[in-house]
């Protein structure tokens, strides 16, 4: 089964908001085995919507098209799905007692003729209930496929899919199974992995495939495969990350892609009991937030210290103004301090610091915009390396962060 | 001038990822006179590759495809871009040199065989150097339409087209402008302010669109136009906001918000001299990411200190233990605490801070998940605020931070 997923939108063509739907309902097909053969955005008007109506119609087996049902003059989604469907608007009843409700009791006012006039729908049209909102979802077909119209709002969106839209494909469709697998790798380049895998990869069963997502500092190996038997592909695939953890498994750090650096850190240290805390000057909050983005990371991580300006590093973390003279604030020896310190004062059994040029302009240090250098500090010592991490700003600081959890991870690991 | 972006890469089809990219390129084109006309995320597949592009030829003025064209083998875009233009690949020395020294710099290593066929590009191609990465960006013309071929990752995309892709455009054509203003309304749905405003969008001059664009609590109103006389369409523009204004001049709160509350508030801290620290719990390190991601910061922001761990504002931030025992750790006191110490130590003339329960389950306090509280230190003194921010985690993290700010920057335009 092939679904096609349309938004419809000016603001979304004019880059004011970016699009977070399509991947919402990609993600809800992908698991009950609909493919998701193109997502398009479009304008808000009627002859963009018809052409593109046409266009997907018998190229696959279902369209769900978000947007453009909202009460005012610019949504035109459901004139122009009567137009495409040689329908009329008719009245429902029970669309129109829940929005007369919801108003209610939300607003605390009478529905406006505005309002109840959300209860409009084409005639032939299935309508499916908006549980959050008052523009109900329509369920359509011609020729061989399906149309399915949502509102936009994300939450109104998202209840329609889980609670309207996946149950009656499900309860209606045979469909094939789809299955992925990801294999996190840290510490190697998307080249350096694929040399390393070449082999294996020429040997991959054809209906296997084989995708490569770099990050900074990480490859994603994704495994997918579709069809019937679902014991037979769930097999293939698993038989296939075995394999590639015998070629690569100095770099594999977890097999699902939610398993990020942070989560894999975490478990680690809840593990084995241990507590982490940060001191971070160009990586500005940032090793602390991807840490405390994961729930229940208070059991092991303190806090962090961000010292932004030089001052902060001496009145905050004591670093010794003497050391920041003779080797510079972007050094090896202010980050092992920073380090240490952090580890003394958040009293924690391991500590991780950051100090670089983020740039784009050079700071308080004569070092290149780009180099970091990254303290670690355990029960044993003190250690630190350092990077060129080139440009621009963003790049530079989100590639600090993810070393640094890789390399304060690596240390744990030894201990 | 009508333009498409087409992103390729199955891991948006199946959701994994969600495009930004298109938003950016859309806001980017807008600003110089160029719509886009269509948004389409399809598959690594070849033959969805060539559909594509010959939908598109003569359709639009510009196309731009961002994705697969990295070294490995899923990454097709390059092959079946020759095969469209009908042209072979060519080894472009300019390329590979940069190629050859990005690798030595960044990875310490040299270039493979791999790495060193980035810098085969079809022979009909213009070049665009890609400054943060390997994959060089790609300019071809067939019939009346141009394409150009960027990689899909973020900053390198963004790179191209801020230094590469708008500059030739701009040299090469002439386009027309296009004009938005968008104007904030609080306080009212939006069907409540399309009755209030119905007469007036009756009358709306036949060139200026609007758009509602509502979201919890707010509606947004854009206005639109485009065309070839600046004066005429900025003085159009202006008229309706003003007769907007007397409309419905009691829920307008702002005309404009491509101004984050980051670069505003970091605007108003340089203008007037003064410096800002934060103390940072449930927020994580979020706030001063936040400051930290505009270039510059180091000048008014000092620093934050994340302490996660309750134990940590104790060891830290100097916050009373009994103060904690009394209020307990989630608590007005605790976050004016907080605050007055961040600013003591940080040595700076603002603090903020932020003490509360992300969620999702409940932490050191008795505090309901999404209760948070924030406090502010001044130079006259201490004040802190509670706020109930709902859930999920990432929401109560996101909109505390965003008060943070916002309360932060009030109190700096009061003194």
């Amino acid at each position: 089964m092939k679904a096609a997923v349309v938004t419809v939108g000016d603001e979304i063509l004019i880059g004011q908001i970016v699009d977070t739907n399509s991947a919402y309902i990609a993600k809800a097909f992908d698991k009950i085995g609909i493919g998701v053969y193109e997502m398009l955005s479009i304008s808000d008007e009627r002859q963009h919507i018809l052409q593109t109506l046409a266009f997907l119609q018998n190229r696959v087996d279902v369209v769900v098209i978000t947007g453009g049902l909202g009460p005012t003059k610019d949504d035109v989604t459901k004139t122009t799905l009567c137009e495409y469907f040689d329908d009329h608007l008719v009245r429902n009843e029970a669309v129109e007692a829940h929005v007369v409700e919801l108003i209610e009791k939300a607003l605390k006012r009478t529905a406006s003729q505005i309002n109840k006039d959300q209860a409009l729908v084409p005639s032939k049209a299935k309508v499916l209930h908006n549980a959050f909102g008052t523009a109900p979802g329509m369920w359509l077909k011609r020729g061989d496929t399906i149309f399915i119209s949502l509102p936009g709002v994300p939450y109104e969106m998202k209840g329609l899919i889980d609670n309207e839209v996946v149950p009656r494909l499900v309860a209606e469709f045979e469909r094939p199974y789809i299955i992925h697998k990801t294999i996190m790798t840290y510490g190697q380049g998307e080249s350096i992995v694929a040399e390393r895998i070449a082999e294996w990869e020429n040997n991959l069963p054809e209906h296997i495939k084989l995708a490569y997502l770099p990050s900074p500092g990480k490859v994603r190996l994704r495994l997918s495969t579709r069809g019937t038997d679902e014991a037979f592909l769930r097999n293939g695939i698993e038989v296939e990350a075995a394999k590639l953890n015998d070629i690569i498994g100095d770099i594999i750090v977890g097999f699902d892609e939610d398993e990020t650096m942070e989560v894999v850190l975490g478990r680690l240290l809840a593990q084995k009991g241990k507590t982490l805390a940060a001191a971070e000057s160009c990586t500005g909050g940032k090793i602390a937030q991807m840490i405390t983005s994961v729930p229940g990371s208070s059991a092991y991580f303190m806090g962090s210290a961000v010292t932004y300006a030089t001052d902060s590093k001496v009145n905050i973390l004591k670093v010794e103004q003497q050391l920041i003279d003779v080797f510079s604030v972007v050094s090896a020896k202010v980050a092992e301090s920073m380090a240490v310190n952090a580890k003394k004062l958040y009293k924690s059994d391991y500590a991780v610091s950051t100090t670089g040029n983020a740039g784009p302009a050079k700071g308080d240090a004569a070092a290149e915009v780009g180099t970091v250098y990254i303290g670690i500090a355990t029960p044993n010592g003190v250690t630190s390396h350092k990077f060129e991490l080139g440009q621009p700003r963003e790049k530079v600081v989100a590639r600090a962060a993810e070393k640094a959890l890789e390399l304060i991870y690596q240390e744990i690991l030894k201990n």
